[in-house]
């Protein structure tokens, strides 16, 4: 027997057509390219949004294009993702931190045949443009009196391009699993896979995004996503944050500390989501102006484990309640959320500050276990950590093309790459990268708990983790250590320092000092390149 | 293009199921029908609704039998709704309220094969179970002990059919299209229809249900669902309080206002959701006792409008948030939510007042729009008013068997039969129904309008306007007025009352006394009644 209740496809451009109609006058702020600060609303962002889908059409762009954008978060953004995804082509967000031969290699990939691109990255794509073949036009995204010299045959600054069509457009029609936008994942190893979001899984999640437990977005907030489009489908901001009529604050290219508490007090943000790079500069910015944060609530903090020390420094000092949360590029991305459920709402201090460095529990939609090498589930029981596997749907079935299809199972359990460990009320901890953890005498060693201990010694600036090979014991821990500027600390004051937080097989065979240690275009550690660095190295006496 | 996003079918157990893993412990407390207060937990009530569901397949229930349920809100009713969906059974919530005869008649049209019923409405279905042949067998939700003599030869206890079944039960897998619930809708004419809610739109209407601008509910919350879950889907509160982990307050058969008073308070209840009579029975109680609502933050009101005066006295005597709403049947059920925009948010004392007696404003997944006769769009000033159409995943397609096809139109409007006009920021207020709203000289005049003020007249207890054929101007409005005991006022002091609140030409022609108005099973003035009773009626000088 069928449910008699209507077919209403899960599109993701209705969330717009919601916005402009019951929060069409709420305002979309963003730090322009240009320069000075923009002002828009929903119902102007609707407007222009068709403007650029009929314009599209004009362009030959058709249902299932990918139309590629390299661009900060700022109303054109906004407005060129609503427009793609509403006459049915693909947004496809372009990392610039990535290196020019690789963002070459993505576009090939996704045979992107439209760019939209910042002024900031024109450099970027005139590098690379002439080894994507199916690119056939860039829009600068910008006005006629701000288009730059370029020697791209085929560009245009926006503003006079969306000016060739109208707004009367009526969105396209169709089934809701019809693709909307892809986004490559940044891998630390491997070619970047893509992953490419549905109308409805887009939709689903935005409404999951919203709830009181997970973002807690309202019409009253004042939103503003500082984690760009091209990271991770934004965290979903641009649809979550329109389709409860949240206003939109955009901090364009300015990053840094001054800039972003510039925009911060101006803009009375009540809520914002970043890495936690960005808040380091913020809070160190605050200490150094003496500055505070009186009507910033909340903040996001994700695409990386949260040191503790932030989580305390923002809620004591600056009374923001810090959102520690996880989540992947193949997840939409929201996976967990650390809010305080019942059981623990009545924390304080030290305890409550331990919960808040998990990284949460997952919401209606997101399942999730941790499971041994054979895929045998393990208890929850905030200890036993194993792989970290996903399901529900917004997560990844596969990747474009087919590539990474080891990562899921028969069930659809897609294989994050995570090690992990879960409580008993849910509450998830990533302890490691399945590819980093040290597998010591048959038992696992988390390279992230160690590092994290480490880098609390007072002299050193960061630490690494990599295994080791060991005639006895398979693979063993060694720590490497980056000192703070003018301090030597000895290999032995580091080792007492964690000794007495961990097991006493865990401890590091031994310690070596670098200068520094490589990271990827998005600052994660990159382990491939240390390992490879310490190939020839022997414990001492092996 | 396709995503390449998950399989993952919105199926109504998959929240019982995340109910049952993230927040186990988190309490489900009712008022028995037995007397004592039982407490559970998602846990066991995820345990014992595999039961159901094995017990049932037992009993030859099969993918999309129809399982009728005639109960309080109970622990054990919520068992039964999610065994009874989860193996792909459809739950049947009978309204006990309706005449005998009704309630045989919509179990025939379903054709129910197994019935849930409490002890209270035993006598109901022993009186009409010879009427419905397809009544295999009514299984009474008490235990041994509590087993009354039946003259019904299929019936049994509850606690002792469940437990000829284990918990070792897979859910079924199926599309979210399937048939999930039926209700059906006491309509003022004609017979009732019967409204068949998917798996998919009682999750979508969930997810919605929970944001922040709706319900607001998270897992701190403890959620009391007075409204019955035989009323309009229980407001949906069977589907959000597991999904976001809130813990539910079931009263039971106390519908009186010192039990409410009592469960509100001893169980530290923070929000709650009922109509109107419910509250005003809540309120007169209070003032009696003298009594405080410290732990409660927000109370739903909605089945009806709410009066002002409750407003004000729930949120300026007790401290306690109105969030007034609307929805039907039709609608999953909820349809727009009045809680305030920043447009609205700092508006006090009177003005609040009179915004929160709209009906508010629909959130993302409800479309819609107010027409005149010809289906033209009405303006959004607050003042035109028209047909009130809406639209959405969770708003019916069709009523069961085909009835009542006029009120689908081609483009998915269902006519939802109410007269609303609508503000600049989407806030809805209902004016009237549309079979009562008087034509006069081509113009319309709300009756419920008129009724509201009427009502205001300090020796008035009741009020209802019908329409009266006129010689010229085709309708006029009779104003029909119930007396407050002791009380003797002057038609002429009535009108003289909402004189100066109404255009000149809607002023009722006249205005007749009666000692009481008709209201149908579920509390409403039955106009149709009312307008027979008057059908020889005629104006002076007419």
């Amino acid at each position: 027997m069928r449910g008699l209740m209507q077919e209403w496809p899960l599109l993701c451009h209705k969330i717009m057509d919601h916005a402009a109609l019951y929060h069409g006058d709420r305002e979309v702020i963003s730090r322009s390219i240009e320069g000075p600060m923009h002002r828009t609303n929903y119902r102007n962002i609707h407007e222009r949004a068709r403007q650029v889908a009929k314009r599209l059409e004009k362009d030959g762009i058709t249902m299932g294009d990918r139309v590629a954008t390299m661009a900060w978060n700022t109303w054109r953004h906004l407005e060129a993702w609503y427009g793609i995804l509403g006459m049915g082509a693909v947004y496809h967000t372009l990392n610039p931190r990535l290196f020019p031969d690789q963002i070459a290699w993505i576009m090939n990939d996704a045979t992107d045949k439209l760019l939209f691109v910042d002024l900031t990255f024109l450099p970027i794509i005139e590098a690379i443009a002439d080894k994507v073949p199916s690119l056939a036009k860039v829009v600068v995204l910008t006005d006629a009196a701000h288009m730059p010299q370029t020697k791209l045959a085929n560009a245009v600054a926006y503003e006079y391009w969306i000016n060739e069509a109208d707004a009367d457009y009526a969105w396209r029609e169709f089934d809701e699993g019809t693709a909307a936008g892809m986004c490559y994942t940044s891998g630390t190893t491997g070619d970047p896979k893509g992953v490419v979001y549905s109308h409805r899984s887009n939709v689903l999640h935005a409404m999951t995004g919203a709830q009181p437990d997970m973002l807690n977005l309202s019409s009253n907030d004042r939103m503003m996503p500082v984690v760009p489009l091209f990271h991770a489908n934004g965290w979903s901001t641009a649809f979550v944050c329109p389709m409860v009529g949240a206003s939109m604050i955009m901090p364009g290219a300015g990053m840094d500390g001054a800039s972003i508490y510039q925009i911060l007090t101006e803009e009375r943000v009540t809520m914002t989501a970043a890495v936690p790079t960005v808040w380091l500069m913020l809070l160190e910015h605050l200490a150094k102006v003496g500055g505070s944060l009186p009507d910033l609530q909340r903040v996001v903090i994700g695409g990386a484990a949260c040191p503790p020390a932030m989580i305390k420094t923002f809620q004591e000092t600056y009374g923001v309640e810090v959102i520690h949360a996880w989540g992947m590029t193949e997840m939409s991305p929201l996976g967990t959320v650390c809010t305080l459920k019942p059981e623990y709402k009545n924390l304080t201090g030290q305890a409550r500050l331990d919960l808040q460095a998990k990284q949460g529990h997952p919401p209606f939609t997101v399942e999730m276990k941790v499971t041994d090498d054979e895929n045998n589930p393990l208890p929850w029981d905030a200890k036993s950590f194993g792989r970290l596997k996903v399901r529900g749907p917004a997560v990844s079935s596969a990747y474009y093309k087919g590539h990474g299809a080891e990562q899921f199972d028969a069930e659809n359990w897609f294989d994050t790459g995570d090690v992990a460990h879960v409580d008993e009320h849910g509450y998830m901890q990533i302890t490691d990268r399945a590819k980093d953890v040290i597998k010591s005498g048959g038992e696992w060693i988390s390279t992230i708990e160690l590092e994290n201990l480490a880098v609390g010694h007072p002299e050193v600036a960061e630490a690494a983790v990599i295994g080791i090979a060991h005639p006895k014991w398979d693979e063993r821990p060694l720590l490497v250590i980056v000192r703070r500027q003018g301090c030597d600390p000895s290999k032995e004051s580091i080792l007492d320092f964690i000794r007495d937080d961990i097991a006493k097989w865990w401890l590091p065979d031994d310690v070596a000092f670098v200068d520094d240690i490589p990271h990827t275009a998005t600052g994660k550690i990159q382990k491939t390149t240390l390992r490879k660095q310490f190939s020839d190295y022997k414990f001492p006496g092996t």
